[in-house]
């Protein structure tokens, strides 16, 4: 059975560090590992933002052959106050970070748990 | 078989609070519980909003873990009038609140109910 | 088998109205309904549009326990000239109305029939 | 089998036209019809564009109950640069025209052909 | 079995290229090809992008019927930081490319390896 989550973090400071790991969000002890996605709608600089400053969320993750380290907004009041997307991260952990600027930033979100990965489907592995 | 509704509230004055309670709209008596999303499409800055003042929506939800309350959307007249997404909130009740500005802020959306959920679910729980 | 069509209506001038009648669109005469929906995708002013003027757009339609009656859009030259969405609604007439400015404002969308409820699906009802 | 293909066309000057017409791309005989659909995702100005013009792009095809021809994007540097969107076109042909302004105009998009409807399907309608 | 991997790459300079090829990342001898798809959802002019310049990225792929080489992306400081859209590209090789401004811009998406195609697939080519 998937489970479902509402996502939502502050990058509270300048170098503000948040991670999704859905490793450690594990309560309990299955056999089976369960695939993770969190699907990040949404980057959106507080009001409390200091004006004429921008800021910079940048991601890091592991994608297909090597970790990728980059930027996903650039926020500034006056020019752009929110963000709106669909990047998905699928599985691995993600760590987001406030390089530049005060903050806050928010960020908006989706967690999704995946089906249990049965025995079947490691022989098909 | 599942239901679906547009939706659509509107936070009327500064400190509103409207909640979206799917258990409180239950109307028959059920057996088996239902599954209901509400997904936020579009938060809109009323056409009569003052100008100069900032209009904050924070939502209330419980997350993962915790309970999360965070702010989703930040309008001013001739900034940002409307902010458009796909913020999904699964099954718990969700408050949205005019924690700044005198709004009137519309919220758009869709209800969608859910299967219901059968002995035979409930058994792989 | 479901059909889809592309919709497309513009808002004339000031209180213009256009409804969105499933029902007054069947052209056979069937013994079981199909489910309809309007997915409402873009709403844009019209090049003509007067510079200086608000253009509000409202629908009115049913909503899970009540009539839902509520702005949707607002542009204005030189503030917002598209409003880009995926609002949805499900079955019911739908009534879209220019309740101030004078327009035009151009609304697309996707008009999605659904398939035959056949006399087995009425038994789960 | 499905297939699917990037749609990317310019509008290069006033008055230009574009036609997407499934029909003619056909290029087997093949008995059965296969169904198709262009989604339009973007529509963009090109960096050569005049400043202080307005670019306004129309679409033609079938709706419903009849012909529409009705504005999709109105474009301007320093307004609009860029209009994002997820209208579909099933099947019908559509032309796109450049009805204002010198361009250039970018349009982007995606084209889906679909399963071969098989003897069984013809047998359903 | 189907993989799937956030995609961030960016282009560094004038006249930057970056190629997205499926086949060369086949790390494992198959027998039976992969199908793979790239969706562009974000470009984003990186926070240290100089005032006053256009930044233009553009595209090259295999279309349908031929070679498709069009701008997907004007960014500007003040005018436009960012595009979203939802892009795809199935399949064929992507070259990214800045043919105007000196960036940096950075893309962010999503790469889709879709099932093994097997011997039964084959035959219905
Ligand atoms: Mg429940
Ligand atoms: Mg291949």
């Amino acid at each position: 059975m998937a489970d479902e989550f509402f996502y939502g973090v502050t990058l509270k400071e300048q170098n503000a560090e948040v991670v999704w790991n859905p490793e450690s969000a594990t309560t309990e002890e299955i056999e089976y590992a369960r695939a993770n996605k969190l699907i990040v709608k949404q980057i959106l600089l507080g009001v409390e933002a200091k004006a004429d400053e921008y800021n910079v969320v940048e991601v890091e993750t592991k994608g297909e052959d090597s970790l990728i380290k980059i930027p996903i907004a650039v926020l500034k009041v006056g020019e752009n106050r929110c963000s709106q997307s669909f990047l998905e991260f699928p599985d691995n952990p993600v760590t987001f970070r406030l390089i530049q600027g005060n903050g806050p930033v928010h960020i908006h979100g989706h967690h999704l748990v995946g089906e249990l990965e049965t025995e079947d489907d490691d022989e098909d592995n």
